[in-house]
């Protein structure tokens, strides 16, 4: 396949950087304000090192990518809320053309679902999004293998910055404040961690989730929502003392009408549901194949990339 | 697409069963001594309350069925050793015929995975064969979505009898053949568990994960095997108290040359491998994606079938 990565964060980066060894070709890469591009496949190594070096990935522009000639449309750039701009444009520009879309980049398929459902209907091209829940953690592809119709609910810890902070204070006793300027040096939290901490991403995650398993018509907006930032040592100690632990824990439960919830969650201590650190985890409950389990790597460049690069293996 | 199901034990049922609400007919059901044939499609409720009331499906024989006109050959016969017969001839002759097949039935896969592949090659029919390691999960599918060169090792508990039976006696202090009584009482264990609890069905599974991974040429032959008949509550005790407890794990190590590997071992007491129960888990071992997790329900007719219509649903 020819690809075209749109975006150049961790993700996109290695997408470039593994798709070779999967036997396809990078002929366009852009990042913000720069593109390179080659029909004949770009070489990527000197691509990404222009950008490490320079700050541009070639002198062409973004408009420059995405008039190119590929197969598949990697939208990789950051996730946006209300309009998922410009991540859906990119995608519904892609299909318009007949041509495949992955994404990583999980605003169109949680704000704007059901518009790029249609976009995929009017089109030749296949529309896939593993990479948006649960990184390399094979999620989507199961449902999708079992039939969406079969799995009657989802669970799980979806946010690998949150888990990180609360598997901390939990094991070590310390607050919020602290172990959350751990994770900041570590570079497990981001400078403003708002959109991990407060339950959004693992929120947008359910959202798609809930997309796949219903009707298609859910927002962010009909998620309730509740974050970390007020769990405190001793709440965690109460828990402890019951053989728990808290986990921030989103919900989807099946249906016409999809409920979608994320918050604080009493688990028990040892059980599926306490994963550490920030690993991810899903549990899949299903009419036929009772629960299944999946947990693994919930972010990072090179597995998100494999998710991405898994989704493209798997398109018609 | 019209299914002819050979086998006709408890997945052999259930994928009958459940056949039709993932949208496809069955047009063919044989069990040992006799088959039901109808090309437009066969009524499965009376079929199987035959099959109940009066030990036979229908009034044609085996030979019947695999002469009918099919879409997908699912082979759910026993597993047998050696030679794989009848299961693998039931498929060879499927592919012969250019139609795809898709495998309960382990023998084929384990034994003679290379002279499959190869009537695979003349074929356009292809052969998948999820049901055939840890029932419900999802493990061979994501696999062929990684990419078999970027799972680099696999280790999992593969055998629910033999799990029940540790983690009874690991719970309960009891010895292991007062377990397996009380096993055996429950219908979780067979008359004869030999099977199970010598390792053989564990390695079996662990086999075809080889085959997948490597060259093929694997056989139960190559695979170290050891089972649990020899474990004593003492030896339980001893694990527990450095906080481990004991359960039955096979591996593959990738390469040119996989080796694989089932027996006894010392596993962290809340580790993920120390699932409880007829569970099974498999870990998988990456290059890019880092470690995935994959847990569930490892046999049981319902979840082994679902695999099988997973299977159906991504034949090309």
């Amino acid at each position: 396949m020819n690809i075209a990565v749109v975006g150049c964060g961790a993700v996109g980066r290695a997408v470039c950087e593994l798709a070779g060894s999967y036997g396809h070709r990078v002929t366009a890469i852009a990042d913000s304000t720069s593109a390179a591009v080659d029909e004949n496949g770009l070489d990527v190594t000197t691509v990404l090192d222009r950008k490490a070096e320079r700050g541009t990935v070639g002198s062409g522009d973004r408009e420059h990518a995405l008039a190119s000639e590929y197969d598949v449309l990697v939208e990789a750039t950051p996730t946006t809320l209300g309009d998922a701009e410009p991540g859906f444009s990119h995608a519904e520009r892609a299909l318009a053309r007949d041509a495949h879309v992955v994404l990583a980049n999980k605003g169109p398929v949680a704000e704007r679902y059901g518009d790029l459902r249609a976009a995929e209907r009017d089109s030749a091209g296949t529309v896939l999004f593993e990479a948006t829940v649960g990184g390399a953690i094979p999620i989507l592809s199961t449902i999708a293998d079992l039939g969406s119709e079969d799995v009657t609910a989802v669970r799980g810890v979806l946010n690998g910055t949150a888990n990180f902070v609360l598997s901390r204070m939990s094991a070590e006793g310390l607050d919020y404040e602290h172990v959350l300027a751990e994770a900041q040096d570590l570079g497990v939290a981001e400078t403003d961690p708002t959109f991990d901490v407060e339950g959004t991403d693992a929120a947008l995650k359910c959202v798609i989730l809930a997309n796949v398993l219903g009707d298609g018509d859910v927002t962010l907006d009909d998620a309730q929502v509740e974050g970390i930032t007020r769990l405190t040592p001793s709440a965690l100690d109460l828990a402890s003392e019951d053989g728990r632990t808290v986990r921030l824990v989103g919900e989807v439960t099946d249906g016409e009408d999809p409920t979608v919830r994320v918050g604080p969650r009493l688990v028990p201590e040892h059980g599926t549901l306490a994963v550490t650190g920030t690993q991810n985890i899903v549990q899949l409950e299903t009419r036929h194949a009772g629960q299944l389990n999946l947990s693994g790597r919930g972010a990072g460049g090179r597995a998100t990339a494999s998710a991405v690069l898994a989704d493209i293996g798997r398109l018609p």
